[in-house]
Parts: C-alpha cells; structure tokens; sequence
C-alpha cells in the first residue's frame, strides 16, 4: 500500500506534467537521435590551489540531450570554494567529507550575528575579544552545515561559496540543469566568480577559460572603487590575477558565526535585528536534505536494495528548480527493474561498486549495454528503457531528474503496466498462454522496483 | 449573453496566457515563415493484421510550424491496437465505430476485479468459471468504453491499448502534440511500442520505422527474463518480430472486466482493494468526453450550425495536456466568421463535407485560398486569419488547438472587434462614412462565430 | 528595513523562477555569445500621415539574445495609430503628450454607451443630437486616457488603437516581448494591421513591409462581404491601399465615450447592458500605471536619485505577460549600483541625460563601457554584471526586464552579496585585511541600488 501512496504521488506529474502550476518542466527540446551513450569519467581538470574539478564533456550528445553539465569538485581540507554563481540550478550531492555551504540571498537579511555573549565554536571568549579588536564584530546570512549524503538545492544566480573545515577531502558532485528554463542565456555550461577564475595566459582549453569567469576584472577599477567606495587598489586585489584558481586554501582557518552545534538546536537562532516577516518564508527556505539514511529510504527491500528519493515534496525549493535527485542501492545482483521515466531525463553517477546497464533508444536500437563502474556518469533520457543489474558488489549511485516531482512506468513488480492491463491483452499482444501471461502479471508481483536476484545469479 | 459569457471565459485565456498556473503553453516557437498551405491526405500507410495506420506528413512545413503530428488509425472489428505510449500528449477523435480504450496509470490500483459474484458482460457464469479454471481471475485498471464522437485524451508517456468490440471499422483521428513541453526529446512523432512494432525489412520508409518501435526487442533476453521472473522463452515470445505488425486480430474475443452496461451504473465499481486515497483523484480523472450531442452545443445557430468545444474547463485533463478540441458542423453555404485565434494553432480535419477556405498568412499574402474534402487536413498558424464557408453539403470538422484554452478573435459577429471599437476609429481607419461604420458593427451583429449564408448563395 | 521588504518580495522570485505558478518566464534560450554591445538610435523610420515609426534592428546579435524588439512611435496631435496586434505582449511608455488607448478584449461586454442623459465631454447636447441623428447612437468597450510617464501593458492578439488628442506629439517607446511564450509563430517582431498597413511598392525595407500588414487585402472581397453582411464596395474600401500608412490623420476630432474626466470618477461608469460577471473580473482588469511619480517611488535617495518599478504586483496582468518595467532617475554623478539580473534580460531607453555604462559579459570581458545618451536604447543581458554612472546633467530611463518579478543582485549597498558573506569569506576570497573586509561590507551600506557620488566627481 505504500507503494501504491509513492506511487499514485508521483501519478500526480503525469497528469499535470504540463501544468505551471506544478512544475512546467518547459524545457527547449534538443536533439535526442542518440545512437549510443556511453558511461564514462570526467574529460577535463581544473587544478586550484586548495582542491580541483573535474568536468564531463558537455559537447557530447548525450549531455547535449539531456542538457546537464555535470563536474566532481574535490576540496582539500581548510580550503575553500570562491563565492560564485551559475545561470542555471544546480543540485549537489556530497559525496565524502563535511564542510560549511553559504548561499547568499539577495534581499533576505544577516540572519547570523556574533555578539559578546555569542561564541563561534571554535573559539575562546579570550581570543574572540582579541579579534574582533583587529577585525570587528560580524553579521552574515544563514551558513550551512553539509556533509556525505546530502542534496543541496542552489538556485540559479544565487552566490554560494563552500568551506572543507573538516579532516578529509570533501567531494562534491554537481549536476548544472543547464536547460532549465531559469536560464535565458544559451545552454552552455557557465559559472560567474566573484573572487578568483582561471589565469588568461594558463594551459587550460579556452572552453574552461570562458565558462569560469570572474565578474571583477571586467569593470574599470576606478569605477568599481568609487561604486563600492573603498580606496581603488583595494578594487585591483579584488581584480588581481592570481595563480590560486577556483579553490583556495584557508591559513588560519575560516571563522563564521554558527550556533552552538552541541547546543540547544533551533533555539540557537538569535531574532533577526531588521525584521519583516519574509525571514520566515523565503529566506529560511530549506536548502539541504540528506538522502543517505537508510532508515528513511523511500523504497526498501530486505532482498534487493533501497530507494531514497529528494523530489519536490521532501525539499519544496525543488519545486522552482524544477529538478530533484534519487540515492539508489543495490544489493549483489538484485536488478532495478526495466522501466523508462516519464517526465524527465536522467543522469546517474555510479558512487560504489558496478553494475550492467541496458539502455534502449528511441529508435528501438540498444544504445547503451555495458558495465558502469565506480565514478562513472552516464545519462538515460526521457523515455529510454532502461534496466540495470548490481554486480556481485551490489551498486550505488545517485541521479538527478529534470523534473522536481519525477515518474518512472515500470516494466515488472507491484506497480507495472502488465498488472494493469487486463489478461486477454496480454495474451493476444504476445501470442503467449493465459498462465504465461498471468507469469508476466504477478511473478515480480510483491517487489516494485527494486527485484531481488534473478535465476541465473543464484 | 450566453454568447458573452462564453467569450469571456475565453478571454481568461487572452489575459493568463503565460500564466503557468493556467497553462503554459509553453512552446518552442518554429519557422512559421509559410508562403502557402495545403489541404491533403495523409500520405503514407502502414498495413497491419487488424487494420492500418495512415500518417500526414509530419515533415511539410506547415505541420513543423504547428507541431502537430497527425495520424488516422482503422481498426477492423475484433482487432487491437497493441500497447503502447507517445513522449507527447495526443487527443483522439472517434470517427467511427465502437470499442475499449485502456490506459494503464503507473502507480494507480487495478481497479477492476472479476469475482464470483461478477460477471463480464459477454460470459455466462458457467462458462466463466471454466475460463477461469483456464487463466485464473483477473484485475487489472479502468476501461473505457468509447464511441463514435468522443474526444480522448491521453497523457505523454502512458500505455494505453485499443479494442474494437464492434460490428464496423473503429475509425480514429489521432493528434499528437509533438511540441508540447511535456515531450523532452526532439520533436518527432514516435511511437514505443510494448508488443509489436514494424520489422526491419519490412517495406516501410525509414521514418516509419523508427516511429514505431518496439521497447523490448533492444534488451537482453536474459536479463529481461530475470527482471520479470519468467522463463526467457516467454521473454522471445515477447520479443519476436511477427508480420501482424501495430494492430492484431483477436480471435477468441477480448474478455476484460467491466461493470454490466445495462446496469446500475456508477454503482457496479467494486472498492479497490488496495484503497490509499488517490483513486478518488487522479487516478479517476475523466480522459474522455464527447463532443458530437448538438443538444450540448456550445454555440447553435438554427441558421448556419453549431460548435461544441472540448477545453479545460468541460474536460479537466486537458489543463495538463494544453490542449483541447473543437468539433464544428457549418449549414450548407454558413459561413464561420473571419477570426484569428490568439493563443494556439489549429489543425483541422474534414469530417464531412467541403468548404472554402481562406487563410491570409503573417506576411499579409494568401497563404489557402482551396476547396477542402472530406478526410483531408489542413492547419490555420496562430494569429493567422481565416474565414471557412461550407459548400452545398454543408461541412463538419473537428480540430484541436495547441492550448487548453483556445481563445479566438472574430471579425464579424457579435463579440467581432469592430463591435468593441468606437464608431469614428472605423470611419477614420476605413475612410467609409458613420453609416456605413454603423453597418460593420452591427450587420452580423446577432449572430456569433457561425454566419448565416450570405448575399450570393440566396 | 522597508529596502529588506522590497528586496525580499524580489527574492521571491529567485526561489520561483522555474515556478509556473508565478511566471513561468520559459523562454527559448538564445545565442548570448556577444562580444560587445553598443547603445544605439533606431535605424528605420517609417512616416504614415499623421506621424512616424522608428525601429531599432531586431537582427542585431544583442536583441536577437534578449528577443525584445523596440520601437519609437510618434503621433501628431490629431493622429490616430490605426488598429493592430501583434503576436506577442508589449509594454509602452509614453514618453511624452497624452492621448486615448482603445485595447479590445473578444467577449467583453461593449461597457461604454451613449445614451441621452450622457455626454462626452467635448459635445454639447444639441450637437450630439444632431450627429446620433447622423450617425446613430455608439456603444464600444473601454477607452483609456494616457498620459507621459504611463506605462501600458498590452496582450498578445489584442487589437489596440491610439489617438493624440492633446496638443503636442505623443512619443511611445515600445518594446515587444517576442521571445514571450503567448507567441508560438517564430520570434519575429510582426504587426497584423486591421487598418491601413505599407504599400507594397513603397521604398520601405523587405522587412518592413512583411512586419506591418494589413490582415484584409488577403482576403476575397465578395467572401469578406458575405461574412460581414456589407455591400463589398465597403469591403474594397476597407482593403484599399492608400498612401497614409499607419498612423493617419482624423479631420474632425475623435469622438468615443468617455465619463466626464472633471465628474464623480469612479462612479461614473455605467452599468453594462449585459453584465455577466466576467467584466468584473478580466474584462476591466487594469492595463496601464504611471511610474514617473516621485513621490510613489519604490527606492529613493536624496542623494542618488529614484527607481519606480512597475511589476505584477502593481500592475496585475503583468503576470500573465511575464514583463516589467523600471523608471529611474540618477542624480549627477550618482551611480547604480554594480549588479546583475538574476532572471531577466534588460533592455533600457534612455529618457534624459547621458551616462557612462560598463557591462561586463559571460566571457568576463567588458562588452559595453561607453556613454550612453538621450533617445538611445541598449541591452544588458540576464547575469551580466554592470554599472551605471550618471553624467554631469543627471541620468533618466526607462527599462523593462524580460519577468514580470525582476531582481537583481546588488555588488555594492544595504543587500550586497558582500553584506550576506562572513568576514573571513571576503578576506580569504581576496587576500585583503579584516578592516578592508569591513569596508567592502558597509561603505555603502546604508545606501541601496542608488548610490551618491564617489569621491572622483566631489
């Protein structure tokens, strides 16, 4: 029955797939006449000082299709990410590591105070005193805490920046809804820096070199100074090329005013000093969930595996990003069932482990039959039949979907168009026996999506 | 004022055009630069065991401007049109005929079950039980009966089959919304089909081919017999190219459950089993509604004819499709006003009849100025103007629209614009005198979209 | 903390940008590849009788990007712009004189009657009598009287008319939203003329002539007759090609029904002849609001200047039109702030004074640093950061943004992304000290959008 619930919720998209009112999902329609898609690591490296991304190939047809471009940033520790912004969301699944997210909204007031009585984590009252003597006293917006497992929402123009301030690499895998219809620029994959960018004169390929920019250094430092109202060589170490990249390491680590995390929780949130009612709407809108907790899986099966799933009613600020995300696993040789998704494309990045995937074109050719392995990345479209079976490690992997409430019709288990079509259809659609048919009605009958290993593996 | 009231629902439409909370309409707008349009035949056919399928050239200009993708399906009696689903919306015109319509909704409970107690129309109980002793009792979704006159609409992405159960050829005018923001993909007409489909050597055009595929021909035998737990012989059988092509013969007759036709209605609906609350929402939505009763007409005139209409507000799913329909019936020699419609294109198909057309295109020029027959197609672009006048027989159509809420502007007639417009803008504007001003305001004046024959056919 | 407010009602949008619910703003994303833009005067003009058309070249790459195509029409007092519409929304400004707006919505009720006991203000009862005994008695719908510093919006496929009655030339700058989604013919700028249109052998450019049409001249004059009930020697009156183009003279005055403009406001509208309830809600919805006020600006700074925004929380049906409109006003030497658009294009007429713009692209080059003077137009695509200093003689403009809920991200003042970010982001971010941090933050923190005058020109 709570399959039936899940389910019939995400029925709800298939009827009102077109309606605004949901999520209009109106994206330019590309060109879909793949032959063959192929599952693979990323192409491209950007070296920083504090860390490095690593890009897939958006040129290539199937991303082109899909219209996702989708980069793995690795963070050394006490380095951080420059504050930047995209012109399309993006979802970001942290793979490894803990750190702090900022998102800064435009409008919304500095949420988070340091007062005398207030103190970060991790500092004395001692010490505190002794720099806000050198640097003053400091108010900002909401930070947050993130770590492995977690699905952060970024909005289209929204200036983040990201801090590793735990012991390890934190990695980080973005997916750039590049088609979204929250982008009026062309599709290309872009990010706007505030700080930092890439060196005119280094050895990266003039793609990266145009699609991470910094917005400073085009402006005149005069006028910046006079706009900003600092003394103008303040402006040109804003503007200065420097070899640190898109990623920096941080000396005396990164102070930022956060409640007591072993403190009293929501309690923590001191009232905001200007007030206006929209702090408690937009502005405290949820940004992160995490989709790695196994006791919240939406689909679980003892034999085969679970389903947890960030879609538009768990984290509604997908429900403007129009785009959500699904953390699968799956035990040795269990098989997610064949099926092809109805509103959306898909993108898959395999975490752990490998598994066989079938992948079934538009054109009714296999345009993709091939094992996936750990760090791989390939993409299903809308529509695609597809299946995947674990290998004898089991296989996980998370994915995006361009749409905030996904679908998927299934081909076998409780929820499958089999079940739903009476007998006789069945009979006659494949010349097969009424007990033949009644086989392809009920024999996956107690499992819905995730199967549990088949004959040949047992 | 039922005429008023009519218009101004319309007009809704006019002012929340881009309101997604309406619809979206979102569309890629095309190259619509046409210097002509033609009225035609569909001109290809694709031959199968229970009858065939005849295919309007999806690839004219004018239907690229449009992005419409239409197709008539013939049925002969006891024959099915295999399962199968669209990546975009599409809205079926019954011509002719009688039959079953299935769509299977993923996630929605099989809401008919056949019981002791119940009884399928064509079975007596004794031979029931028989069959049943042979295939076991069935449950399966919603079927509907559907006849000639009916407007079906069926979602982007759901299976859905089609029985003739009739004693003539079930005759159906297929639409398919290929430009809608439902479809992520390129904007093709395709078709995937789940049994079936057209074999490789066959003599059909390439481009048929690849529109009609079948989904699982492309996996794995054995795999696929995994996933569904059957023998992988079944998994053949399913996968087997046989020459009975996308509609087969049924010989024994297609048994499925249905409530007794004859009886108490509403009431023969079992409780579902599985009961969560959806069914009572979408999972019962309404997907048909027809449009041929001239006792529902929505505008009749006892002189010129009459215009039922198919939109979101009669028929509620049509809001997510963003589409609708119109059937119309012109008198011999009525005329339908000269109008242009603000926020859709048009395809229309000559139901019965012919007629005069003039179309005057972007460009200014005439764009159709042809007698259109009975069975042909022809499509009016947005905004462009055009006037219909029926020949001695009169002339039936249907068409649909590439909005849920068609809103049209009518030349002449009682919601005409010069009505709307003070007398001296039309004597400045024509040079003509207050008289004769007074003339195009009110001559046509009580009649609305459908004119009475003229002057020259008296 | 009224700025907090109006940011934050802005940061709506930022959180719903894809929502359809609010603006669904989807629109084919475009080539933004630009190198440079330039500011610029129309490069066609157009003369009708009664006055001109002026046409900046939508070919241009910067256009093409933000799909605004923009014009200047000025009419002589005594003109009248004949009827038209156009495939997509616009906004107008009137930049100066008044006049009269006639926009036609299909199946609104005629509200505005002549009757005994009313008069129009520039008859008197005896002559009245004399011209109804000419002309007849008139009833149309809604005439809007506009003056300098409205803004208008007006529909997709709505007919309007407009007609200078004041003493001066009425000058509107008009933008046409042709990338907007009511248009679903290709992203043109197009007018379809009822009235008047260009000859065809006339000396205006190809283009021109395929842009503003007559939509009758295509049709058959005996057909058009037929439907409209008039003998066709008016018909051929109507298709006549004449020499005064679109704008025309009128000889002895406009006379429309209008409430005595010194009587009881409000309460001067009569009640319709057939009400239905519809022209309470859509069929009076307000189409037109003055921004130039100053005492209603929306952000004003005795020392920087003043913006007015119209949005669709000001001006409803802007919603449904997915654009807006800003009016502002820079002191001499004031600056606006260094920002970028977070979900719209912008396209900006310069009303009165110069400036020095610099906009810096997506490929982090300056593609706009000049000044920019009265009566021309220039563009500053979605993400593009720029800035704004006023001249010696001040700064004036008109703008509108491709949403009907603009926002924008601020560099510099009280909703900088630098007042949102912890200290030590910005000193790591730029290598600068904890003070100079503090400076970045609040030098203009007081100060929102508009800033004073730097130190450069004190």
């Amino acid at each position: 029955m709570a399959t039936y619930l899940l389910s019939a919720i995400c029925l709800s998209l298939l009827l009102s797939a077109a309606i605004g009112q949901r999520s209009p999902q109106l994206r330019e329609a590309r060109q879909c006449r793949l032959q063959r898609l192929t599952a693979g690591q990323p192409s491209q490296r950007i070296e920083s000082e504090g860390g490095f991304i690593e890009l897939w190939d958006e040129n290539q047809d199937q991303f082109q299709c899909v219209g996702v471009a989708a980069l793995r940033a690795t963070l050394r520790p006490n380095s951080l990410h420059l504050p930047s912004f995209q012109p399309s969301p993006r979802l970001v699944y942290i793979e490894r590591g803990e750190g702090l997210l900022g998102i800064t909204f435009p409008g919304c007031a500095e949420t988070y105070h340091s007062q005398q009585s207030e103190r970060t984590r991790e500092e004395g009252q001692e010490e505190e005193r002794q720099r806000e003597g050198r640097r003053g006293r400091d108010q900002h917006q909401k930070v947050h805490r993130i770590r492995r497992g977690d699905i952060l929402a970024i909005p289209a123009g929204a200036v983040h920046w990201c801090f590793n301030d735990g012991k390890e690499e934190l990695i980080a895998i973005v997916f750039n809804d590049v088609n979204n219809q929250a982008n009026q620029l062309d599709q290309r994959n872009r990010a706007f820096y505030l700080a930092g960018g890439l060196q005119r004169k280094e050895q990266h390929g003039e793609q990266a070199r145009q699609s991470f920019q910094n917005v400073f250094r085009g402006f005149d430092a005069e006028l910046l100074a006079e706009a900003l109202y600092v003394p103008s060589d303040i402006v040109r170490k804003m503007q200065q090329e420097d070899d640190r990249g898109l990623i920096v390491n941080v000396r005396e680590g990164l102070r930022v005013i956060r409640p007591d995390e072993q403190g009293e929780g929501e309690r923590g949130r001191g009232p905001g000093e200007f007030a206006n009612g929209f702090e408690e709407t937009f502005c405290t809108m949820k940004v992160r969930t995490n989709i790695e907790n196994r006791r919240e899986a939406d689909i679980y099966s003892r034999q085969a595996g679970r389903l947890n799933i960030a879609n538009e009613h768990k984290l509604p600020i997908l429900r403007s990003l129009d785009i959500s995300a699904e953390r699968g696993n799956l035990f040795p040789n269990a098989l997610f069932t064949p099926h092809w998704n109805i509103n959306a494309h898909t993108v898959i990045y395999v975490i752990r482990g490998d598994a066989q995937v079938q992948v079934v074109g538009a054109n009714g050719q296999t345009v993709l039959n091939n094992r996936v392995n750990e760090g791989e990345l390939f993409v299903i479209p809308q529509y695609f039949a597809s299946t995947i079976e674990a290998g004898k490690n089991g296989f996980e992997w998370v994915s995006i979907k361009t749409t905030s409430s996904p679908m998927k019709s299934p081909l076998a288990g409780y929820t499958s168009v089999f079940r739903a079509m009476p007998l006789d259809v069945i009979t006659n659609s494949y010349q097969v026996s009424p007990s033949e048919a009644q086989n392809l009605k009920l024999n996956r009958g107690g499992q819905t999506y995730l199967l549990s290993p088949g004959r040949r593996s047992q």
